[in-house]
């Protein structure tokens, strides 16, 4: 079934909802479980959505849109390659990504991300979708210059703030035709689908739950297309997809 | 003070004690707070010893020991360089390792482990040591052939049971000269100690913490020295620190 599950914050306490159109109705315990309507409901406006997930880990894709792969060189890789992102970077809707002093190029990556619903452990790609709750949007900020200079990517790409991840969760959805566009202070800079895939969504969800268990709220970002780019003080960053949502956060300088 | 925090798993729940020669005395709320003795103890023998801490997220540190990098023909890093192993990797002394089956070389690496006590951010070399709680012993179970294909590290030490972590933690020790050593079925294999390290651990806490937040619980595991090798089935793999105590799994064969 087609939901949007929100986390927020409202009378000083964290909540999920679920979003039907401009209207927050709260939910409990959360989408993880066989949940129920509280008869709780609030105006989208009134609120502050935070990110949709507080994942065990992020699991993040590199090299996985041929045209991506270009831009940098890179050939294809033979099998997903796969890094994570530590859970402090999360930020949610219009919190600020925050610039870091060690970095002199900061660059948006726009990503469809998936969350996990169950806890899973070798799936086979026929039954990954099983185990999916559904899709939300990640920023794979990434300080390009320590990438390079580092050659792991741990460091380029967990500073706090740099997984920017919202505005909800789509349930119900195909992973085979999402598309995922980015624009930065208005204008239209990366714009793909996840049908040009390196390794599609089911194929990273089996994959990855060979190498580690899979547990609920886990997000897998998915790889970026071309066009990236880096961020300035000041600039607003928008990844979106019309089937999702927009996620949208501002730029600050160097803290 | 010098304290033994263990956690562990007595008449169908998980607790959190202080050992005292063979008894442990289990403690309230945990080790992370003001914490008070229940009045309850039990007998080490009689109580399994679980992971001692569920981390948030888990730092590692590559080539940390000048012996260890020329073993691989590596230069030192000019800055620590830092990778990721998932939550999910974590497993206690006595689980066994289970060799998967996309790698044909599984290495032992012994390593001292960081427990952070206290949320911290941007913390100088010279306080850092106020945010330790404490040491243990980690294992970075790494799959030698798919971190070289890889070029990532995160597959190749992120698997289930890539991470065995204990016995527990000891507090109000200096992190200056802490002696590390594995054997493999009773075989000497690696002796170092972490006045060897290129980065010592006031450093490590404080690079680290001007990347990421550090939260109670997380751990930073150092670094391991020369001498790592391959693991068979049956094999029986031991990490030890005589200011720490020892954590030993055992191997199993290909799942």
């Amino acid at each position: 079934m087609k939901n949007r599950f929100c986390r927020f914050e409202a009378e000083g306490a964290v909540r999920w909802g679920i979003v039907k159109g401009t209207v927050v109705h709260e939910i409990l315990p959360d989408p993880f479980a066989a949940f129920e309507l509280t008869g709780f409901a609030w105006s989208l406006k009134n609120l502050r959505l935070l990110a949709p997930v507080k994942p065990t880990k992020i699991i993040a894709v590199g090299v996985n849109y041929s045209d991506h792969a270009k831009e940098f060189g890179k050939a294809p890789p033979p099998e997903p390659l796969i890094f994570l992102k530590p859970p402090s970077a999360v930020i949610g809707p219009e919190d600020p990504i925050q610039l870091p002093r060690a970095s002199r190029q900061v660059d948006f990556e726009a990503e469809i991300a998936v969350v996990i619903g169950r806890r899973t452990q070798k799936v086979t790609r026929h039954t990954a979708e099983k185990y999916i709750l559904g899709y939300t949007l990640m920023n794979d900020v990434t300080a390009r210059d320590l990438q390079q200079s580092d050659g792991q990517w741990t460091r380029s790409k967990g500073f706090d703030t740099f997984a920017p991840l919202g505005p909800w969760i789509v349930s119900g959805l195909s992973p085979r035709r999402l598309v995922i566009e980015s624009y930065v202070n208005g204008q239209r800079r990366q714009s793909s689908s996840t049908s040009k895939l390196i390794f599609d969504i089911p194929t990273l969800v089996s994959f990855i739950s060979h190498v580690m268990t899979l547990e609920p709220g886990d997000v897998i970002s998915t790889g970026t297309p071309s066009g990236v780019g880096p961020l300035r003080p000041g600039d607003r960053v928008e990844i979106r997809s019309p089937a999702i949502g927009q996620l949208i956060n501002s730029v600050q300088a160097k803290t």
